[in-house]
Protein backbone atom coordinates (compact mmCIF):
# COMPACT_ATOMS: atom_id res chain seq x y z
CA UNK A 1 0.00 0.00 0.00
CA UNK A 2 0.58 3.87 -0.57
CA UNK A 3 0.30 6.38 1.55
CA UNK A 4 0.36 10.52 0.34
CA UNK A 5 1.51 12.77 3.32
CA UNK A 6 4.13 15.38 4.08
CA UNK A 7 6.48 14.31 6.55
CA UNK A 8 6.00 16.73 10.04
CA UNK A 9 2.81 17.81 8.95
CA UNK A 10 -0.52 16.53 12.08
CA UNK A 11 -2.29 14.13 10.35
CA UNK A 12 0.10 12.34 8.49
CA UNK A 13 1.86 11.77 12.26
CA UNK A 14 -1.38 10.10 13.47
CA UNK A 15 -1.17 7.31 10.94
CA UNK A 16 2.68 7.18 10.79
CA UNK A 17 2.21 6.53 14.89
CA UNK A 18 -0.57 4.02 14.32
CA UNK A 19 1.59 2.09 11.39
CA UNK A 20 4.28 2.02 14.11
CA UNK A 21 2.19 0.65 16.75
CA UNK A 22 0.88 -2.16 14.56
CA UNK A 23 4.35 -3.28 13.09
CA UNK A 24 2.89 -2.05 9.88
CA UNK A 25 5.31 1.27 8.86
CA UNK A 26 7.93 -1.04 6.59
CA UNK A 27 4.97 -2.15 4.54
CA UNK A 28 4.25 1.06 3.07
CA UNK A 29 5.55 3.58 0.46
CA UNK A 30 5.71 6.84 1.12
CA UNK A 31 4.70 9.59 -1.63
CA UNK A 32 5.18 12.99 -0.66
CA UNK A 33 2.70 15.75 -1.62
CA UNK A 34 4.23 19.22 -1.79
CA UNK A 35 0.83 20.76 0.75
CA UNK A 36 3.00 23.78 1.16
CA UNK A 37 3.76 24.40 -2.49
CA UNK A 38 -0.02 23.92 -3.03
CA UNK A 39 0.27 20.06 -4.44
CA UNK A 40 -2.81 18.77 -2.76
CA UNK A 41 -4.75 20.83 -4.49
CA UNK A 42 -3.80 19.95 -8.25
CA UNK A 43 -6.04 17.67 -10.65
CA UNK A 44 -3.94 14.72 -10.16
CA UNK A 45 -4.36 14.76 -6.40
CA UNK A 46 -8.11 15.94 -6.27
CA UNK A 47 -8.72 12.78 -7.94
CA UNK A 48 -7.01 10.34 -5.17
CA UNK A 49 -8.85 12.61 -2.81
CA UNK A 50 -11.42 15.59 -3.60
CA UNK A 51 -11.53 17.25 -0.28
CA UNK A 52 -7.88 18.52 -0.76
CA UNK A 53 -6.01 16.71 2.68
CA UNK A 54 -3.48 14.94 3.22
CA UNK A 55 -2.74 11.78 4.21
CA UNK A 56 -4.61 9.69 1.29
CA UNK A 57 -4.20 5.79 2.09
CA UNK A 58 -4.33 3.63 -1.75
CA UNK A 59 -4.45 0.21 -1.42
CA UNK A 60 -3.26 -2.05 -3.79
CA UNK A 61 -6.29 -2.32 -6.34
CA UNK A 62 -6.12 1.05 -6.47
CA UNK A 63 -9.05 2.19 -3.91
CA UNK A 64 -8.07 5.42 -1.75
CA UNK A 65 -9.01 6.22 1.61
CA UNK A 66 -8.58 9.62 2.86
CA UNK A 67 -9.75 11.39 6.64
CA UNK A 68 -6.98 10.14 9.66
CA UNK A 69 -9.77 7.85 11.54
CA UNK A 70 -10.81 5.86 8.32
CA UNK A 71 -7.20 4.95 7.53
CA UNK A 72 -6.35 4.46 11.13
CA UNK A 73 -9.62 1.90 11.36
CA UNK A 74 -8.19 0.25 7.96
CA UNK A 75 -5.03 -0.19 9.70
CA UNK A 76 -6.19 -1.38 13.19
CA UNK A 77 -8.55 -3.83 11.42
CA UNK A 78 -5.55 -5.05 8.99
CA UNK A 79 -3.42 -7.17 11.65
CA UNK A 80 -3.47 -8.94 15.14
CA UNK A 81 -6.08 -7.69 17.33
CA UNK A 82 -7.70 -4.52 17.29
CA UNK A 83 -5.34 -2.70 19.89
CA UNK A 84 -5.76 1.09 18.52
CA UNK A 85 -9.66 1.36 18.01
CA UNK A 86 -10.70 -1.56 20.42
CA UNK A 87 -12.27 -5.29 20.97
CA UNK A 88 -15.49 -4.66 22.20
CA UNK A 89 -18.36 -2.93 21.65
CA UNK A 90 -17.85 -1.21 24.64
CA UNK A 91 -14.64 -0.24 24.02
CA UNK A 92 -14.56 0.63 20.30
CA UNK A 93 -17.38 3.13 21.69
CA UNK A 94 -15.56 5.10 24.26
CA UNK A 95 -12.24 5.19 22.12
CA UNK A 96 -14.58 6.71 19.01
CA UNK A 97 -16.08 8.94 21.35
CA UNK A 98 -12.59 9.91 22.62
CA UNK A 99 -11.07 10.00 19.58
CA UNK A 100 -13.69 12.51 18.28
CA UNK A 101 -13.76 14.67 21.15
CA UNK A 102 -9.47 15.26 20.69
CA UNK A 103 -10.04 15.68 17.13
CA UNK A 104 -12.67 17.87 16.91
CA UNK A 105 -11.74 19.95 19.91
CA UNK A 106 -8.08 19.99 19.90
CA UNK A 107 -6.37 18.98 16.73
CA UNK A 108 -9.32 20.23 13.87
CA UNK A 109 -10.06 23.22 17.08
CA UNK A 110 -5.74 24.26 16.58
CA UNK A 111 -5.88 23.23 12.48
CA UNK A 112 -8.41 26.09 12.40
CA UNK A 113 -6.83 28.90 14.55
CA UNK A 114 -3.45 27.95 12.52
CA UNK A 115 -5.38 28.87 9.27
CA UNK A 116 -7.66 31.00 9.89
CA UNK A 117 -6.33 33.61 12.82
CA UNK A 118 -1.94 33.25 11.66
CA UNK A 119 -0.29 33.62 8.37
CA UNK A 120 -0.99 29.75 8.53
CA UNK A 121 0.60 28.27 5.15
CA UNK A 122 0.92 31.97 3.50
CA UNK A 123 -1.35 33.71 0.99
CA UNK A 124 -1.27 31.49 -2.14
CA UNK A 125 -2.65 28.20 0.33
CA UNK A 126 -4.61 30.72 2.80
CA UNK A 127 -7.20 31.83 0.13
CA UNK A 128 -9.99 32.27 2.95
CA UNK A 129 -9.26 33.03 6.26
CA UNK A 130 -11.86 33.94 8.99
CA UNK A 131 -9.71 35.49 12.13
CA UNK A 132 -12.72 35.74 14.51
CA UNK A 133 -13.90 32.39 13.81
CA UNK A 134 -9.56 31.11 14.12
CA UNK A 135 -9.69 32.74 17.73
CA UNK A 136 -12.63 31.49 19.13
CA UNK A 137 -11.38 28.07 17.85
CA UNK A 138 -7.92 28.75 19.66
CA UNK A 139 -10.50 28.87 23.02
CA UNK A 140 -11.71 25.98 22.47
CA UNK A 141 -8.35 24.19 22.24
CA UNK A 142 -7.14 25.69 25.60
CA UNK A 143 -10.64 24.80 26.86
CA UNK A 144 -9.99 21.09 25.19
CA UNK A 145 -6.62 20.46 27.24
CA UNK A 146 -8.35 21.25 30.57
CA UNK A 147 -10.74 18.55 29.48
CA UNK A 148 -8.36 15.92 28.87
CA UNK A 149 -6.41 16.87 31.99
CA UNK A 150 -9.33 16.18 33.93
CA UNK A 151 -9.58 12.66 32.03
CA UNK A 152 -6.13 11.75 32.57
CA UNK A 153 -6.45 12.91 36.27
CA UNK A 154 -8.53 9.61 36.73
CA UNK A 155 -7.05 7.42 33.98
CA UNK A 156 -3.42 6.77 32.48
CA UNK A 157 -4.99 7.23 28.87
CA UNK A 158 -7.78 9.27 27.08
CA UNK A 159 -10.21 6.06 26.68
CA UNK A 160 -9.15 3.82 29.67
CA UNK A 161 -6.13 1.85 30.68
CA UNK A 162 -4.83 1.10 27.26
CA UNK A 163 -3.05 3.28 24.67
CA UNK A 164 -5.51 4.11 21.25
CA UNK A 165 -6.56 6.68 19.01
CA UNK A 166 -7.96 8.62 20.63
CA UNK A 167 -4.06 9.43 22.40
CA UNK A 168 -2.87 9.35 19.11
CA UNK A 169 -5.07 12.07 18.05
CA UNK A 170 -4.85 14.24 20.94
CA UNK A 171 -0.58 13.94 20.85
CA UNK A 172 -0.57 15.30 17.08
CA UNK A 173 -2.95 17.66 18.16
CA UNK A 174 -0.63 18.95 21.40
CA UNK A 175 2.21 19.18 18.79
CA UNK A 176 0.32 21.17 16.36
CA UNK A 177 -0.39 23.32 18.84
CA UNK A 178 3.37 24.09 19.78
CA UNK A 179 3.80 24.79 16.08
CA UNK A 180 0.84 26.87 15.85
CA UNK A 181 1.73 28.56 19.28
CA UNK A 182 -1.30 27.71 21.49
CA UNK A 183 0.15 27.14 24.54
CA UNK A 184 -0.71 24.28 27.34
CA UNK A 185 -1.75 25.57 30.57
CA UNK A 186 0.39 25.37 33.35
CA UNK A 187 -1.69 23.53 35.61
CA UNK A 188 -2.37 20.54 33.06
CA UNK A 189 0.00 18.50 35.01
CA UNK A 190 -1.48 15.18 34.09
CA UNK A 191 -1.86 16.12 30.40
CA UNK A 192 1.89 17.01 31.02
CA UNK A 193 2.62 13.87 32.61
CA UNK A 194 0.80 11.79 30.17
CA UNK A 195 2.52 13.48 27.01
CA UNK A 196 5.87 12.75 28.48
CA UNK A 197 4.50 8.44 29.01
CA UNK A 198 3.71 8.94 25.38
CA UNK A 199 6.67 10.00 23.59
CA UNK A 200 8.35 7.43 25.18
CA UNK A 201 6.70 4.84 23.06
CA UNK A 202 8.66 3.17 20.05
CA UNK A 203 6.03 4.11 17.57
CA UNK A 204 7.28 7.91 18.64
CA UNK A 205 10.51 8.27 20.15
CA UNK A 206 11.87 6.09 17.44
CA UNK B 1 -29.31 0.84 27.64
CA UNK B 2 -30.75 4.53 28.03
CA UNK B 3 -30.59 7.44 25.27
CA UNK B 4 -30.35 10.73 26.40
CA UNK B 5 -31.89 12.96 23.25
CA UNK B 6 -34.46 15.20 21.66
CA UNK B 7 -36.94 13.72 18.77
CA UNK B 8 -36.83 14.88 15.71
CA UNK B 9 -33.22 16.91 16.05
CA UNK B 10 -30.80 15.86 13.12
CA UNK B 11 -28.19 13.71 15.51
CA UNK B 12 -30.44 11.86 17.74
CA UNK B 13 -32.31 11.15 14.58
CA UNK B 14 -29.08 9.32 13.09
CA UNK B 15 -28.86 7.18 16.09
CA UNK B 16 -32.84 6.33 15.97
CA UNK B 17 -32.47 5.37 12.74
CA UNK B 18 -29.44 2.90 13.15
CA UNK B 19 -31.53 1.33 16.27
CA UNK B 20 -33.80 0.30 14.02
CA UNK B 21 -31.39 -0.82 11.50
CA UNK B 22 -30.25 -3.01 13.66
CA UNK B 23 -33.51 -3.94 15.23
CA UNK B 24 -32.68 -2.90 18.61
CA UNK B 25 -35.07 0.12 18.77
CA UNK B 26 -37.15 -1.48 21.37
CA UNK B 27 -34.24 -1.96 23.76
CA UNK B 28 -33.85 1.54 24.54
CA UNK B 29 -35.36 3.96 26.94
CA UNK B 30 -35.05 7.51 25.74
CA UNK B 31 -35.11 10.30 28.25
CA UNK B 32 -35.81 13.10 26.77
CA UNK B 33 -33.09 16.31 26.64
CA UNK B 34 -35.23 19.73 25.98
CA UNK B 35 -32.20 21.43 24.08
CA UNK B 36 -34.37 24.41 22.77
CA UNK B 37 -34.65 25.36 26.92
CA UNK B 38 -31.07 24.71 28.04
CA UNK B 39 -31.38 21.35 29.58
CA UNK B 40 -28.15 19.92 28.01
CA UNK B 41 -26.37 23.18 29.59
CA UNK B 42 -27.30 22.19 33.40
CA UNK B 43 -24.86 20.13 35.64
CA UNK B 44 -26.79 16.97 35.68
CA UNK B 45 -26.49 16.76 31.93
CA UNK B 46 -22.52 17.76 31.78
CA UNK B 47 -22.28 15.03 33.99
CA UNK B 48 -23.22 12.44 31.22
CA UNK B 49 -21.58 14.52 28.55
CA UNK B 50 -19.57 17.66 29.05
CA UNK B 51 -19.52 18.60 25.59
CA UNK B 52 -23.23 19.43 26.17
CA UNK B 53 -24.41 17.32 22.96
CA UNK B 54 -26.84 15.05 22.37
CA UNK B 55 -27.79 11.84 21.93
CA UNK B 56 -25.60 10.59 24.95
CA UNK B 57 -26.07 6.56 25.30
CA UNK B 58 -25.86 5.36 28.77
CA UNK B 59 -25.38 1.31 29.40
CA UNK B 60 -26.63 -0.87 31.76
CA UNK B 61 -23.24 -0.05 33.68
CA UNK B 62 -23.49 3.88 33.77
CA UNK B 63 -21.08 4.02 31.16
CA UNK B 64 -22.09 6.98 29.08
CA UNK B 65 -20.69 7.12 25.24
CA UNK B 66 -21.72 10.26 23.24
CA UNK B 67 -20.77 12.04 19.67
CA UNK B 68 -22.72 10.07 16.97
CA UNK B 69 -19.92 7.70 15.29
CA UNK B 70 -19.22 6.96 18.56
CA UNK B 71 -22.90 5.24 19.51
CA UNK B 72 -23.54 4.04 16.02
CA UNK B 73 -20.24 2.09 16.02
CA UNK B 74 -21.65 0.53 19.87
CA UNK B 75 -25.23 -0.33 17.88
CA UNK B 76 -23.36 -2.13 14.99
CA UNK B 77 -20.98 -4.19 17.10
CA UNK B 78 -23.74 -5.56 19.77
CA UNK B 79 -26.35 -7.61 17.41
CA UNK B 80 -25.37 -9.95 14.10
CA UNK B 81 -22.59 -8.59 11.72
CA UNK B 82 -21.68 -4.62 11.37
CA UNK B 83 -24.21 -4.01 8.14
CA UNK B 84 -23.74 -0.33 8.88
CA UNK B 85 -20.23 0.03 9.72
CA UNK B 86 -18.38 -2.79 7.43
CA UNK B 87 -17.08 -6.15 7.91
CA UNK B 88 -13.83 -6.51 6.20
CA UNK B 89 -10.81 -3.61 6.94
CA UNK B 90 -11.23 -2.49 3.56
CA UNK B 91 -15.49 -1.74 4.05
CA UNK B 92 -14.59 -0.32 7.35
CA UNK B 93 -12.14 2.06 6.07
CA UNK B 94 -14.68 3.84 3.30
CA UNK B 95 -17.67 3.51 5.01
CA UNK B 96 -15.66 5.64 7.97
CA UNK B 97 -14.52 8.48 4.93
CA UNK B 98 -17.52 8.53 3.48
CA UNK B 99 -18.78 9.04 6.68
CA UNK B 100 -17.20 11.63 8.05
CA UNK B 101 -17.40 13.38 4.58
CA UNK B 102 -20.85 13.56 4.92
CA UNK B 103 -20.91 14.52 8.71
CA UNK B 104 -18.42 17.83 8.27
CA UNK B 105 -19.22 18.74 4.63
CA UNK B 106 -22.85 18.42 4.76
CA UNK B 107 -24.19 17.92 8.75
CA UNK B 108 -22.07 19.83 10.60
CA UNK B 109 -21.86 22.40 7.85
CA UNK B 110 -25.35 23.03 7.52
CA UNK B 111 -25.70 23.01 11.92
CA UNK B 112 -22.55 25.37 11.71
CA UNK B 113 -24.71 27.90 9.52
CA UNK B 114 -28.07 27.50 11.67
CA UNK B 115 -26.34 28.18 14.82
CA UNK B 116 -24.02 30.56 13.63
CA UNK B 117 -25.68 32.49 10.83
CA UNK B 118 -29.49 32.00 11.55
CA UNK B 119 -31.56 32.72 14.74
CA UNK B 120 -30.74 29.36 15.38
CA UNK B 121 -32.58 28.54 18.64
CA UNK B 122 -32.82 31.54 19.94
CA UNK B 123 -30.82 34.34 22.07
CA UNK B 124 -30.85 32.34 25.19
CA UNK B 125 -29.55 29.28 23.54
CA UNK B 126 -27.16 31.23 20.94
CA UNK B 127 -25.04 32.59 23.02
CA UNK B 128 -21.48 33.09 20.53
CA UNK B 129 -22.46 33.28 16.52
CA UNK B 130 -20.33 33.78 14.16
CA UNK B 131 -22.18 35.18 10.93
CA UNK B 132 -19.38 35.14 8.24
CA UNK B 133 -18.16 31.57 9.48
CA UNK B 134 -21.68 30.23 9.05
CA UNK B 135 -22.31 31.45 5.88
CA UNK B 136 -18.81 29.78 4.74
CA UNK B 137 -20.18 26.67 6.23
CA UNK B 138 -23.31 27.20 3.72
CA UNK B 139 -21.00 27.12 1.01
CA UNK B 140 -19.19 24.50 1.75
CA UNK B 141 -22.72 22.32 2.82
CA UNK B 142 -24.14 23.00 -1.41
CA UNK B 143 -20.91 21.86 -2.34
CA UNK B 144 -20.81 18.98 -0.42
CA UNK B 145 -24.19 18.05 -1.67
CA UNK B 146 -22.73 18.36 -5.39
CA UNK B 147 -20.22 16.27 -4.11
CA UNK B 148 -22.59 13.53 -2.91
CA UNK B 149 -24.44 13.74 -6.25
CA UNK B 150 -20.84 12.43 -8.19
CA UNK B 151 -20.46 9.97 -6.06
CA UNK B 152 -24.25 8.55 -6.43
CA UNK B 153 -24.05 8.99 -10.18
CA UNK B 154 -21.34 5.59 -10.44
CA UNK B 155 -23.06 3.50 -7.22
CA UNK B 156 -26.24 3.20 -5.25
CA UNK B 157 -25.20 4.44 -2.09
CA UNK B 158 -22.66 6.13 -0.55
CA UNK B 159 -20.08 3.80 0.45
CA UNK B 160 -20.59 1.90 -2.71
CA UNK B 161 -23.51 -1.20 -2.96
CA UNK B 162 -25.03 -0.89 0.41
CA UNK B 163 -26.47 0.99 2.64
CA UNK B 164 -24.32 2.02 5.49
CA UNK B 165 -23.29 4.56 8.26
CA UNK B 166 -22.28 6.93 5.55
CA UNK B 167 -26.01 7.08 4.18
CA UNK B 168 -27.46 7.97 7.33
CA UNK B 169 -25.39 10.58 8.23
CA UNK B 170 -25.80 11.92 4.70
CA UNK B 171 -29.74 11.89 5.07
CA UNK B 172 -29.77 13.62 8.59
CA UNK B 173 -27.75 16.17 6.77
CA UNK B 174 -30.40 17.10 4.08
CA UNK B 175 -32.93 16.99 6.60
CA UNK B 176 -31.53 19.52 8.89
CA UNK B 177 -30.44 21.13 5.45
CA UNK B 178 -34.36 21.49 4.72
CA UNK B 179 -35.08 22.95 7.41
CA UNK B 180 -32.38 25.22 8.34
CA UNK B 181 -33.73 26.43 4.71
CA UNK B 182 -30.25 25.70 2.79
CA UNK B 183 -31.51 23.89 -0.41
CA UNK B 184 -29.90 21.56 -2.74
CA UNK B 185 -29.14 22.68 -5.60
CA UNK B 186 -32.39 21.28 -8.77
CA UNK B 187 -29.68 19.29 -10.72
CA UNK B 188 -28.53 16.73 -8.24
CA UNK B 189 -30.54 14.19 -9.41
CA UNK B 190 -28.71 11.35 -8.37
CA UNK B 191 -28.97 12.80 -4.61
CA UNK B 192 -32.37 12.86 -4.91
CA UNK B 193 -33.12 9.59 -5.95
CA UNK B 194 -31.02 8.44 -3.65
CA UNK B 195 -32.84 10.75 -0.66
CA UNK B 196 -36.11 8.43 -2.32
CA UNK B 197 -34.99 5.30 -1.86
CA UNK B 198 -33.73 5.86 1.82
CA UNK B 199 -36.95 7.47 3.00
CA UNK B 200 -38.14 4.06 1.93
CA UNK B 201 -36.66 1.99 4.43
CA UNK B 202 -38.73 0.65 7.22
CA UNK B 203 -36.31 2.64 9.72
CA UNK B 204 -36.88 6.15 8.20
CA UNK B 205 -40.30 5.81 6.78
CA UNK B 206 -42.04 3.58 9.70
Amino acid sequence: MKIYDFEGFPNPARVRIALKEKGLFDQVEFISVNVPEGEHRKPEFLEKNPSATIPVLELDDGTTISECSAITEYIDSLAGEQELTGESPKERGIIAMMQRRAEAGLLDAVGTYFHHATPGLGEAIETYQCAEWGNHQKERAVSTMRYLDGVLAQQPYLAGDAFSVADITAFAGLSFADFAGVETPDDCKHLAQWRTNVEARPSIAC
